[in-house]
């Protein structure tokens, strides 16, 4: 949501630029500030972010993309395992990656290559299993298991395509890392030996699309030794978000992860149905964090106007929200995981903004919701750590440090 | 630059009683905020917050003052030498300090006195050699090379005339401290004994100037193990500095440390010089420092008037800046390094203010640059380490954390 200001909205940023009755209703009445994520300067992923934004110390705890993702998309980690995520991906006979998505390969296709990758045998001698799980089109996770490995290797994944597929290689000298980057180069090799002759294969070329003939990974990553936020503040808690990635992170932290239907992590997600799940599931819960993927999809593809768009529609599920809560009784709080700029298309180092409202709250004097605004609050500038320990202060969930 | 309100400029700091367009037209577009140089309440040295405001931990890295003067004064120091830096002095015979600064003694003086205390020979079993060299004036370095050698022993500088020298004395139990402290205590007693006889003095003498009978040391310290900015960040950078101690933590962070004739570091140094090296560095580099220690000149000798001067005159380079570099693809950036109160005439922990104007800042209300109307800017209140970071950010070097 949040971003930096720009030419085409006459120097305002999208949340500036948006109609947003709930969002300025939810600054007026509330606390506001604003919040570097990570620390000032520095572009949070959202995975780090999050981590952060529920209370944990992300430069202490944060452990890669690739195991969140996983427990996201449901396929088991456990404790050590080292998990990537992993695109199926088309290749030349040069390995140069011509479509990182394989054409955004059909859940059923990808199934059924699946199937075939799991008969891959490793040698006896790398005393490891592994796990290989399609999720939604091109996306699959793959887990190691087994003793002495390390998440300090380097993708396969050039990122774009037209380049070469990466050697996995160590990021540092320990013979784990060397062990895993030598089990991640010879699988892949062996998935592409199946996946060249592979008769889905040869039935896609028949049919002009391109073939999933390669595995590409990246972001290898363990779960992070966190405790739940249960056993942190004794709450009961719940994720509304359409993103795995997110859906990982609340659930290594304790979270229940609900599912709604409709919510797809795009702009044409069904945000009102995501509203309604939050409202519903606040009655049975402590803490519910609802997650709206569609801004930083707008930033990313550099549409302002559309962010725009999805703000205010984000404005309407705040009102719904809003409407339907007991306000004597429940704090609602606003904020993003990061900037996401609409002109360099990245997620960027500036704060974000945060509004808190509810019983004896502190309220201050702005009056509108935003990036600038809000920077005149009366949270004034806090960490992404922070935010959750303020929040469980107002719920009366703090332990007092001291006697 | 920053100070405290003054009841001469009627209970104004000088920053805020200066006519200052260019300062205040930086506030206007920019966003503003107050920096903690090290942390709140924290009185920072020159060296420590420079290092802060390079984006390095100040706790973490900085060790010490004498190595980095040494090394902004040319003088070779390698990793794990100790290094001191040193006054000639004029004692009496009860070793009571006369003139810190042996009557600012000409340069060819002291260079024939180090000729001579350079072939004084340190016994065997010290198995350490030495370095010594003059600067300018009165100021030289010492430089101990060796096994074994630690930075925790104390100043054989009293400070201030009127007072005895102080023996060198180990700062913690370690047999390394001891072992440092009798080797400077032993090479100060046989220079004084080579300074005593020596004809450049009985010459002073003769002409009614005070002798160089005495080295004080200060400040040991070695050089910080620190990655260099284009390391951290990948950038090409300069400074601009007239002060050894401040070249020197440039020197250390892998900057290019220009030499503008006519930068003197003083009240009279000439200010246009460095504006113009500075705009005509940034054409070949990603970040250039341009430091002006007047300012802190001017409070150390309690003077108010002479302070806003000052500040006037570096109003005056900031506008030949603005209309010297491209407002489309630069950043600008004015704090200080620490505030120094003309009142007390020291260092204080007080924040400075800051200010950044360029591309896409989300630029705030703030119309006058100053301690008090920056801290009310949408930057808040960050530490002198943030300030790299931000900076970096929008430049657009920040590396992401997390995915």
């Amino acid at each position: 949501m949040a971003d930096r200001p720009i030419s085409e909205l006459y120097w305002k940023t999208p949340l500036e630029a948006a109609r947003k009755p709930a969002l300025n209703q939810l600054a007026k009445t509330g606390i506001c500030g604003i919040i570097d994520p990570i620390s000032p300067g520095t572009p949070p992923g959202s995975d780090a972010a999050t981590l952060a934004m529920l209370g944990y110390d992300p430069l202490k705890v944060y452990s890669g993309r690739g195991a969140l993702e996983a427990v996201g998309s449901n396929v088991k980690v456990l404790p050590g395992d080292v998990a990537f995520r992993c695109n199926f991906a088309t290749v030349d006979k040069d390995f140069v990656v011509s479509d990182r998505r394989a054409g955004r390969i059909a859940n059923e296709d990808a199934s059924k290559l699946v199937e075939s990758l799991r008969k891959v045998g490793l040698k006896k001698s790398f005393n490891v299993e592994f796990l290989f799980q399609n999720t939604i089109q091109h996306r699959a996770a793959l887990v190691i298991h087994g003793p002495k490995l390390s998440t300090a290797v380097s993708d396969s994944d050039p990122e774009v395509a037209g380049k070469k597929v990466l050697e996995v290689k160590p990021l540092d000298s320990s013979p784990e890392a060397e062990h895993t980057a030598k089990i991640v180069n010879e699988l892949m090799h062996e998935f592409h030996e199946v996946l060249m002759d592979h008769p889905v294969n040869k039935d896609r070329v028949k049919h002009g699309l391109p073939p999933a003939n390669m595995v590409l990974c990246r972001g290898a990553g363990t779960i992070p030794r966190i405790m739940s936020l249960r056993q942190v503040f004794g709450i009961k808690s719940v994720c509304v978000s359409a993103i795995s990635l997110i859906k990982g992170v609340c659930k290594v932290a304790g979270m229940n992860v609900l599912n709604v239907k409709g919510a797809t992590g795009t702009p044409q997600t069904d945000y009102m149905a995501k509203a309604k799940a939050a409202v519903q599931a606040l009655k049975a819960n402590d803490f519910v964090l609802l997650h709206v993927k569609a801004t930083d999809v707008a930033s990313h593809d550099g549409n302002a106007r559309l962010k725009v768009e999805i703000i205010e529609k984000i404005d309407k599920m705040l009102d719904y929200i809003f409407d339907n809560i007991d306000s004597d009784s429940t704090y609602v709080v606003v904020t993003a995981d990061h900037t996401t700029s609409t002109v360099t298309r990245n997620h960027e180092g500036d704060p974000v903004p945060v509004a808190i409202t509810g019983p004896y709250v502190r309220r201050d004097d702005v009056v509108e919701f935003g990036e600038r605004t809000c920077a005149q609050g009366g949270l004034n500038r806090i960490r992404g750590m922070d935010l959750m320990h303020i929040l469980m202060n107002l719920l009366g969930r703090s332990k007092k440090f001291g006697a």
